[in-house]
């Protein structure tokens, strides 16, 4: 393990987050809150700490996959710890432990939330808190990506630990050329969202943390009640955008190129959309006696729908009411989750369109038991490597899972309230059913609970292997003694 | 498709059904019931039908593994609906689909039932009913094996079709051999269990029946509280022989043998053993308060994992009053299921060995990239088609699963109820929890989500691919028309 590079790759990490701090103080200053000296303190603490940690330079820059898993998963676990110290020292959050899970959660861009009282959050907090889930939105992919270029590290091996799913890698070779690309698009499209809700009334400040939470399918909001008192035209465009940012950013990028054909070669999204539609189809039909208009029915249908499946987690209604129909798909697209290389969660559409393609292949081999076809994903023969990835990634994904709802069941609430709380987090959604609906929140669960809770955001978000190789005994042992291969 | 060959077969199971049907009429006559014409007019019928369906004889007697998919589908549609009639003509149970329920039920050796009062039931009726789970019990394996090599086609395919599980195919070449000695080895420990119960002063007709029920592993009772108001001895010697039937009988053929040594290379057996012990110590340390002597609770609880484990589905408490722990536990058991190649259902604890080893071998790859270490299972490297009908199963699984609680959502009952409904059916198991506990039953529900169940139950008894093979359009036109491939 070249544990000098993790940390020299650490310590740019809480240089980095030192200059995001410095944004809330900013927001302080024109609110004219005193909680801003909480976050100047930190950057400044986070920047010195940086300093020291990175002061001695490595000798060698080499980086494996191992080195990359270990540096992605300490890297979201500083900067949460990091990060979540405002909350605790402006006493937001009285708990340290409640402090990282919402910094976790934002992180993550999950949007699970412990506060009982959003509203009474100072604006530079409300700030951090949405802004958490834009920096983090991006994925781990672009933002470590940049940081390894800094650290003239390798960085091809991070990005296979990073890719959220299976086809990012098929980006353009050169990684640091399509970072920036991504960067763009990522950024033109926070900002146009932002325009558009500011030019439909909504207020500037809701308009940026709306859009903050949109960008990184997070779901943090500023108003206890989400979204839901916004205008319909603002939950229109969150609904769009939502979507939006749940799709593929390879077909964004190969716009930008002007490769329209290869943009429509981009199979996830077709599925994705489809998902989407028929979800919108059926909750419709259930929930529309429920509504006095249809309107009103098809755009909260479409809104939880959209929510859900890119795992942003944003509430326009109370779905824990819906019927057992409607919440059996809420709970499968909590499953599904956005497109491969977008910025949301879940399993990823394009993992099963390939467990699909899997099936149908296996049933066609009875039926022909002589023909060899090959699966085929994007236009292209799908290589055994990926089929194989995607194989561990399911049987990994249901073992987390299921040890998760054990430990959490300790809890002793009831059985919906127990699975969902971990689907939700482990999918990096924001709320449950039941006792963790989109009114509730998590602040009621023990530490042991928040802390499996945070494990499975963090493990989720990174694509599982990053966190279980750094929890690996024998990883553990490298990165502190620092031995073997360099 | 060999449409005649089908044919002959499917004539052959009704036959066999026919002499089946002759032992309730054989009990009617020693209680003296009449519901044994009842039973007589049937197997005199399918007698009857099988021999017209089967005049006309094959040509060809060539069987594919398509032909083997589609036939043991079918055989076991044929045997459920001819078994269901009994039930129906003797107004017993006064719906044909309710009936069906019931058989499909018994022959796939689940245990769900739509009885509100089991007691109400003729001799003749209880009989048949349990002895549904001892025909169904040795699985299609055996079974089929023997009808197959009556009719003189091939059985390999059908083999490839049957096993329960990835390992029963290890055992002997020689398959007509080993037939006859898992005929000998069910009979015998069916007989062992029988003369146990009836020593242990449990009535001659019960013991019957349990041992019926329990080497299946069914899980159907003659009394309404299942097992509970049996003795201590009773439950015990009914949970040890649970266990014993969810042993991979390649175990005891090789005991038979006297190589021991294979015996004991059995991996799976091992981590069944460990899953029940792990499982009884969890649940005992969180129930131990419910009783006032800690042997009731530890009676109960390795009650309970072994009737769960092994998909039986007998009772002796309502462990639907546990805590979440224990149902989460109990859910999860539901989901392992027993070894392959026994009588149980589940997705087989030799899939998870081989999930878990495929796992393990992955974030090894991450730590030592360039180790090229061969997955072992059971001493041997694992075969890649092992692995990868593994995967394919299980994406299937998940499939049938996901649309099956999607259609059952239908019918308007909580998450739990409907949720468990289709993981007890599919799984082969009985009980589910809420409104489907043990102290419940499934009558309330609609003709169609019984359907959908019945479909479950059958899938899952015949790992899956042969019903989606039935199923498959273009099957059902070959079996229809009869062309291609003779």
């Amino acid at each position: 393990m070249n544990s000098s590079m993790v940390r020299i790759i650490i310590a740019h990490i809480m240089k980095i987050e030192a200059v995001f701090l410095l944004l809330p103080c900013i927001v302080a200053l024109i609110y004219g809150e005193k909680e801003g000296f909480a976050y100047l303190a930190v950057a400044a603490g986070s920047a010195i700490g940086g300093w020291i940690l990175g002061f001695k330079k490595a000798e060698d820059k080499t980086l494996f996959l191992k080195e990359g898993c270990v540096t992605t998963a300490l890297s979201w676990i500083v900067m949460s710890t990091i990060g979540a110290l405002p909350f605790y020292i402006t006493g937001e959050i009285p708990s340290y432990i409640d402090s990282c899970f919402e910094t976790v959660s934002g992180f993550t861009t999950t949007g699970s939330s412990i506060l009982n009282d959003i509203e009474s959050l100072s604006h530079a907090s409300l700030f951090w808190r949405s802004g958490t889930h834009w920096i983090g939105g991006m994925g781990v992919l672009v933002f470590l990506l940049s940081i390894v270029s800094l650290s003239g590290g390798s960085t091809i091996n991070l990005m296979k630990a990073e890719s959220p799913g299976p086809s990012v890698g098929k980006l353009v070779p050169k990684i640091k050329a399509s970072a920036r690309y991504l960067y763009l698009i990522y950024t033109a499209m926070t900002f146009i969202e932002t325009m558009l809700l500011i030019f439909g009334g909504c207020p500037v400040f809701d308009s940026i943390t709306l859009a903050f939470g949109t960008a990184g399918t997070g779901g943090f909001a500023i108003r206890g009640d989400s979204v839901a008192s916004y205008s319909v035209y603002v939950q229109w465009v969150i609904t769009v955008f939502m979507i939006l940012f749940g799709v593929n950013f390879n077909v964004y990028y190969f716009i930008l190129m002007r490769h329209i054909k290869d943009a429509l070669k981009v199979e996830e999204v077709k599925y994705y959309l489809l998902v989407i539609l028929s979800s919108v189809i059926i909750i419709f039909i259930n929930v529309r006696n429920m509504f006095d208009h249809a309107g009103d029915a098809i755009r909260h249908t479409a809104f939880t729908v959209a929510s859900i499946i890119t795992t942003t987690g944003f509430a326009t209604v109370d779905f824990d009411t819906w019927n057992t129909t409607c919440k059996i798909i809420i709970v499968m697209l909590m499953f599904i989750g956005a497109c491969a290389g977008s910025t949301g969660g879940g399993i990823k559409v394009s993992r099963f369109v390939i467990i699909a393609k899997t099936i149908k292949k296996e049933i066609n081999s009875y039926i022909h038991p002589r023909s060899i076809k090959k699966i085929i994903y994007d236009g292209k023969p799908a290589e055994h490597v990926m089929i194989r990835s995607v194989n561990v990634y399911m049987a990994t994904y249901i073992l987390i899972m299921t040890v998760s709802i054990l430990l959490v069941s300790f809890e002793g609430e009831d059985l919906v309230t127990t699975v969902t709380s971990v689907i939700t987090c482990f999918n990096n959604i924001g709320p449950g059913l039941n006792k963790l609906g989109p009114t509730c929140n998590f602040s009621f669960l023990s530490g042991f609970t928040k802390l499996v809770l945070m494990f499975d955001m963090l493990a989720g978000r990174l694509e599982l292997f990053p966190l279980v190789m750094l929890f690996h005994p024998r990883m553990l042992k490298e990165l502190v003694i620092g031995k073997k291969r360099r």
